[in-house]
C-alpha cells in the first residue's frame, strides 16, 4: 500500500482555482477534499460542511488554541480568518485517501513546515486577463476587485515556493494538468526523511 | 519558454514498455524519442534508424572513442552493445523538445551522473506474471527466456534510484500514467543545481 498523499492548491481569486478542482474531483477516485474553517459569511450558493466549516471569530479561537492546537495553518485573509482542522487531514490520510486543500500562500508555507505536502500554484495568464476575469464575473465591489488585484500581485511573487505551476490559458489543458500532477505523483517514488525511498506506485 | 526535459524509460522485456510508450507518443505533442544504437541484428518488423541505429561493433566502437566520447550512455546487454548518441539528444533537447530514451537500468545510471534525467520504471505485476507473457510472445528460446528472467530480477532491484514506478497491471492505467508523468514534469518548478527555481510552465 503506497503513503497517501497531501496536495495544497493555491490560486489568486479568479484563476479559476474552484472549476479545475471540481472537474478533477469528478474524474479522480482516491481524492478528498478537506474541508477549511472560515469567520467570513457564506455566500450565496455555497453550503456549510461541503465548502466550508462556517464558524464565529470565538469558536476558531477556541479550534485553534486547544492542545495540540487545533489548525493545520491559519491565516487572516481580506479580514477574515481561515483554518484547516488537522484532525480531519489525518483522519482522511490515514484512511487511505489523498487529500487536497485549498489554500492561500501564507497557510501552504506553514503546512510545508509541519508536514511534506505537493504544493501546486494555478496562475491567471497575466494579471490583466486576472481583472476582466473578475470584472466578467460581477458579483464583487470595486474595492473588492482592487484588494484581489493587489493580493494577487503578493501570492505569485511565491510561486517559486510551489513545486507545481500551472497557467490556466485554456481551461481543458489546466484540467488536465491538475489531474496529470496527482496521478503523477501517486507513481512518484517519494524519499523519507532518511533518504530511503517509500512506496509510490501506480 | 520553459526548459527542455530528459525522460528515461526503463522495464525488463516483457513488461509491455514498447507499447506503453508508444500509445503515449501517439497522444503527447513536444516528445520525441531518441533512437539507441546497437551492435544487436535488427527482429522482424523493426526499422533501421526508427527502432535503433544498426551499427557493426567497429563502428560502435569508433562513436564510443570520440572526442568528445560519443554515447551519452553505453552498455552490453544479452551480449549485445547498446549506446544512445550524445549529440542526437542535445540537438533535440535545444530544439525544444523532451526527449525520452529506452534505456536499461545500467544506461539510465550512467546518464543520471551527466544529465539530469527523470528515470521512469515499468515494471510488471509480479515475476511469474512477466514470464506469462515472455511465454505468450511465443518469439524467444526457452533460454532467452530464463535469461531475460534473471535480468528483470536484478534489474527490479533498481526501481529505488527511479523517480517513478509504474506497475503495468492494467495496460490503460499504465498509459494513463506515463502520460501523466510527463504532462506533471512539465509544470514543475524544477530546481537547478544551485537550488534556483527553472522555467516549468504548463
Amino acid at each position: 500500500m503506497r503513503e497517501t498523499i497531501l496536495f495544497i492548491l493555491s490560486a489568486p481569486s479568479g484563476a479559476g482555482k474552484t472549476t479545475i478542482l471540481k472537474k478533477v474531483m469528478a474524474v479522480l477516485p482516491g481524492l478528498v477534499f478537506s474541508v477549511s474553517h472560515t469567520t467570513r459569511p457564506s455566500r450565496p450558493g455555497e453550503v456549510a460542511g461541503r465548502d466550508y466549516h462556517f464558524v464565529s471569530r470565538e469558536g476558531f479561537q477556541a479550534i485553534r488554541e486547544g492542545t495540540p492546537p487545533g489548525f493545520l495553518e491559519w491565516a487572516e485573509v481580506h479580514g477574515n480568518l481561515y483554518g484547516t482542522g488537522r484532525a480531519e487531514v489525518e483522519r482522511q490520510l490515514q484512511a487511505g485517501q489523498d487529500v487536497i486543500l485549498d489554500i492561500d500562500v501564507q497557510g501552504a508555507l506553514q503546512v510545508q513546515k509541519a508536514a511534506a505536502p505537493v504544493l501546486i500554484f494555478i496562475a491567471p495568464p497575466s494579471l490583466t486577463e486576472l481583472e476582466s476575469r473578475l470584472r466578467r464575473r460581477g458579483t464583487e465591489s470595486e474595492d473588492t476587485i482592487r484588494l484581489r488585484l493587489e493580493n494577487a500581485r503578493k501570492e505569485l511573487k511565491f510561486t517559486d515556493r510551489y513545486d507545481y505551476l500551472i497557467i490556466n490559458d485554456r481551461l481543458e489543458e489546466a484540467i488536465d494538468s491538475l489531474r496529470s500532477i496527482i496521478v503523477a505523483e501517486r507513481c512518484r517514488r517519494r524519499r523519507s526523511p532518511d533518504g530511503l525511498p517509500v512506496a509510490g506506485i501506480c
